[in-house]
């Protein structure tokens, strides 16, 4: 049956009895004849609290030292998994990132996992071993406890996946992935199979099922990625489909889905917010002057909308980023005041990004066409656009973000059977 | 000014304030131009829910486990004291046992420490780096995460003071070491210096100021230790006596102590539990046969009485051990009772030690005599007695136990100038 990593979030592993229930599923695929590895998150609320402790102890802290407390929280799920596993007969270990090894780079806080030496899970998993891996965690080359960041299990379970040559199975609290968020559309329907170029474009446009570089790792590794629920019953959860594919939503290459949607989700995000520049000085380079400095406060812009001005010499400059950057971008921005020549800063938060996802684009004109319409017909204003080869996303008015987000599910034929 | 290793516990690190009271008094030494190594322990409460999660997780659970996820309560607190000290402006950095690395045996629950690197350390601390170092925990001989036993970080910070040549000053929510427990009597009395010797047998007679193996530790490699509070003013905590000494209580060599008493302190312990077997037929290697099983099954045996009995053909045998040995005791006894053939087995909880502790009895008579009539004179009938080069230690009836300390304190003179 092979190799298969397993991947459980904070949620998931709340407490003893919800971590018996993870030890279930587990039990399940082991009995199944899978060499499993499993790579737990903080049991929910550890996370924050250990963070909150940071933060009260100084505002601003080291990152080596945020990176070795936070990290505490995964190494107790590993441990606690590991005994409920074993006390149900299943052989068990767990592993801290340092031990696996996980090597990172030494970016604290915000690592990227740079090799993982899996040799002696591999050997024990061929043993009968399950392998509990602390999530979210590695060593950097000086040899301190580093973080992914948050969100930084899934990126760990599928770099594990990866060097184990395993599938990987992202369990969480919905039962795979939608077509859109189902609290804002009731008719929302759940995908067999994705691709992961799509879930790479929903996640970064705010879906919130799985970190943006956990696909990234699994398309590139091509690693077969799964999402399910761990709140289905562990023992009917493996009745696979005809197909072969399993009861969440498969994200898998683009080639393995047969039959493919022009569209297949919208997302939204409401983690927006918006800065416009007015009358500034049309000039050579006035962009770089801009958005260089920018940059190198680490802020990332997104959506960019650049007009002539009426007096035809200046221009407005109007772009989005994400909310929690702003103070930041205000204060860079203000600072450039008389380097870059501008006669006002204005900004808002009451604004949402709606983007439309699919493959199909490719191969189908008129995908954008039917978006402005359906907008329109419902008087929502678009303030700003972006494309890629496989996404649509427009910036509108906060309050519509529901309505623009059902009328488009409506009008790309979306909807289940329910 | 040399080196010091300072550990607080679990009460003076129980939140952030006090982890800033706490980084005050590293600064203060800092100050004074001490290289410093801080050892500490889990925040107050953090290692009971820990335990309580492994014991939910599995009634009986594997002690590597356990001790991976018990360790991470003190890596959090040394996290955080860092942060807390680099905000301060003190360079800081934490250490958790595999980083520094605390070597130990593979004994997981209650290792032992084997051997301390602390090279790395050393130099750091010499380069003004104050090294924060997580108590309780080290590294076993298969690279897992081992800890020391309950109350362990006495015996990590005695041990690094040993590594790096240093002093060692234990802080504690008492502000020194007493003649007796000042809850019991009022006249108990600071004791400014106390030997090795008198310290041990105090610690392993009930006394709880310090752990007993931190001062097995500190008496084989001569580290100097000064039992002080955490909860003084931490700038006024400096102003050492006229000798030299510091204002809570030095443990130290005899040779040290000026003016030695003959009796230096009253210890008592309530965790003790009596087991009678009674008529045991009384032939040679009675007694291996009772008591060899009881040492496989790892129970320590404290006091033993053994007397022929009236019949003069068996003997009667009482001992005394740790109360939460008495089920497995009776356990190991009861599946003896045909080989050794006794007659009856009783025991009972409602018995007490008390101790008389000083070095000074080496070349005093008399001091056992003092003591056995004080208790005759309040009417404290003594069920057994052992005695050491150092101590008197009786058992008594519980209720008595309060009576029986406040006797022996005044018989001695050992009360205060209050």
């Amino acid at each position: 049956m092979g190799r298969l990593v397993m991947k459980f979030g904070g949620t998931s592993v709340a407490d003893i009895e919800r971590i018996r229930n993870v030890a279930r599923h587990v039990e399940r695929e082991v009995k199944a004849g899978h060499e499993v590895a499993v790579v737990v998150s903080a049991m929910a609320g550890t996370t924050d609290r250990l963070v909150g402790w940071c933060r009260e102890a100084a505002a601003v802290h080291d990152a080596r030292e945020y990176d070795a407390i936070v990290a505490s929280g995964e190494q107790v799920t590993s441990g606690l998994l590991a005994i409920v596993l074993q006390d149900m007969g299943i052989p068990a270990r767990s592993w801290h990132g340092w031990q696996v090894s996980v090597k990172t780079d030494g970016v604290h806080g915000a690592a990227r996992i740079a090799a993982i030496d899996a040799s002696e899970l591999r050997k024990r998993m061929e043993q009968g071993q399950v392998a509990v891996v602390a999530g979210f965690q590695g060593i950097g080359p000086d040899k301190r406890i580093t973080t992914l960041g948050r969100g930084g299990s899934d990126t760990s379970a599928v770099a594990l996946a990866a060097a184990l040559e395993a599938r990987c199975d992202i369990y969480t609290d919905v039962d795979g992935v939608y077509t859109t968020d189902p609290r804002i559309d009731s008719k929302a329907r759940k995908l067999d199979r994705v691709s992961y170029e799509e879930m790479l474009e929903m996640a970064s446009l705010g879906a919130k099922v799985l970190q943006t570089r956990s696909v990234e790792l699994a398309m590139v590794y091509k690693v077969p990625l799964q999402v399910r629920s761990s709140f289905e019953a562990p023992d009917a959860a493996n009745q696979n489909r005809p197909d072969g594919s399993g009861p969440g939503t498969l994200v898998c290459d683009e080639d393995s889905i047969v039959e493919q949607h022009v569209v297949s989700g919208i997302a939204y995000s409401k983690d927006e917010a918006k800065v416009s520049i007015r009358k500034v000085k049309d000039k050579p380079g006035v962009s770089a002057s801009i958005f260089g400095p920018l940059a190198e406060a680490d802020i990332s812009v997104d959506m960019i909308v650049q007009n002539v001005s009426t007096d035809g010499e200046t221009a407005n400059i109007t772009f989005t980023l994400a909310r929690k950057d702003l103070r930041k971008a205000l204060e860079v921005l203000q600072g450039l005041k008389d380097k870059v020549g501008y006669h006002e800063l204005t900004h808002s938060v009451d604004v949402s990004k709606v983007s439309v996802v699919g493959i199909g684009m490719r191969s189908h004109a008129g995908v954008a066409a039917k978006m402005f319409k359906s907008l329109a017909e419902k008087g929502i204003n678009i303030q700003a656009i972006t494309t890629s080869e496989i996404k649509i996303s427009v910036l509108i008015d906060e309050a519509y973000t529901e309505l623009a987000v059902r009328a488009l599910h409506s009008a790309y034929g979306l909807e289940g059977a329910n």
